[in-house]
């Protein structure tokens, strides 16, 4: 399972004001318990106001470079700014996200395509969230014929069918899980990836939503997602998905991961008054 | 989801030492608990020598039918035990468990035929546990004849495709899984079940393993399960997967467990220091 760690983000309100006291040692601390948790991608995000966004995004990204070698997920809402923010990281990361939106992957792609980057990719486009797995495909085949102009492998693409929220829906995940089984049938090597916590919006207990749902989406296909690395319920859930899937002989990731303390119980720090 | 409570077993050491002191009231409390959790069957296991297991099910039985209103589930390595200690209870309940070995089905079968008790049935034969699950589907045929003989519908068995260790398996579930989608596929209406915590023996972490299989193995089919109905992570995960796998319209059933205690964060008793 690759990780994208989404902790640095500055629409969580501690990293936002951390962000707005410059307080380097708080992103340098996130961005090293993450990457030795595990993260494939360490996703920075500014949430500030465009104006200075680029600027915010340059000051996080030397930040984490300086505390780890894991590679950036660079995160704005726009494209350009994504494109810009490439040019700040030491090694090949991963854009996150595009879509069929606009001249998102015209700005985008031409920037990647000689390049190791990886691209997450939203399967919406100007009319907005297709309503049906056969729409969502469409855009995908729209999605994937720009990776081929461009000259970008699947393998380095991650597309995210866009996860909506259980509450509301009419029949489950069976739509969004069609879909995953589907890119993985039509690309064998594309990263089927997902904002996993969207599932459970509007409702209670949602980490256990988010877990069964993790779960689920593994057996369709789901090898890459967005999540906290330091919410040990779920990276062992992970470890052992992918030894349930079969993908782990003898169970040994899963054994080594509990040895490294990734999940499971440990000795706790006494409890807080 | 249909709960089979597994905690009044002689097995477990502190239900063991409630039988040799004559604690009623630890037997009563545990029905009471597990019943009010939610458990559709009150699982009974004397495990004790063979000289005295009949008179100690009823002792159990009796005490957990004071309790509760809630369907026993009498179990017991004998089918002979099993089929006498049917008649201890006052409403109909499920035999734990039948299998094609020996006279196991000639024992039980007759004395549920006109009646509205329920069995669960082991994919085994006189051969031992098949390896293929071609081979278990063989048994499945057998079994199903032999309910047929016996005019026992299919809603009435709980078939139990014999969860192993995923420790020393080659590709991990697989092979379960794919027994369970063709059971459903050709029986619809009936159960699938399972002893879910066979699955992470000799695996460290075992609830989280146990977790995750469950909820691959309802995406499967898995309907009916014996588990502590107290364990409240592994409860909620099942109401979470009902409510993904589209069974459970805008999540209704979700919300009013989550809103009577069933799983999710509750005020906590102060810790013990």
């Amino acid at each position: 399972m690759i990780i994208i760690a989404e902790k640095i983000n500055g629409s969580i309100p501690s990293v936002g004001k951390a962000i707005e006291a410059g307080d380097a040692d708080f992103i340098r601390n996130l961005a090293k318990v993450q990457s030795e948790a595990g993260a494939d991608f360490i996703d920075v995000c500014a949430s500030v106001e465009v104006s200075r966004e680029l600027e915010t995004l340059k000051w996080m990204i030397d930040i984490v470079q300086e505390a780890t070698d894991t590679p950036i997920a660079v995160d704005s809402p726009s494209a350009e700014t994504c494109a810009k923010a490439i040019d700040f990281c030491k090694r090949p990361g991963l854009v996150n996200s595009v879509s069929m939106e606009g001249n998102k992957i015209a700005t985008v792609f031409p920037k990647i395509a000689r390049t190791d980057w990886q691209c997450a990719a939203l399967l919406c486009d100007d009319t907005g969230i297709p309503r049906s797995a056969e729409k969502r495909l469409e855009v995908l085949e729209a999605l994937m014929q720009k990776a081929k102009e461009y000259n970008i492998d699947p393998s380095r693409l991650h597309i995210d069918p866009l996860v909506e929220m259980l509450a509301t829906s009419d029949d489950g995940v069976n739509m969004i899980i069609e879909v995953m089984k589907e890119i993985r049938r039509r690309y064998p090597t594309l990263h089927v990836t997902g904002a996993a916590s969207n599932i459970s919006f509007n409702l209670p207990a949602r980490k256990i939503v988010n877990q069964a749902f993790v779960v689920l989406a593994m057996n369709a296909g789901l090898d890459s997602v967005i999540l906290d690395p330091l919410n040990r319920d779920l990276r062992g859930l992970i470890y052992a998905t992918e030894a349930l899937l079969g993908r782990d002989e003898m169970c040994i990731e899963f054994i080594q991961a509990f040895r490294r303390g990734v999940f499971g119980t440990q000795p706790q720090a006494p409890a807080k008054k």
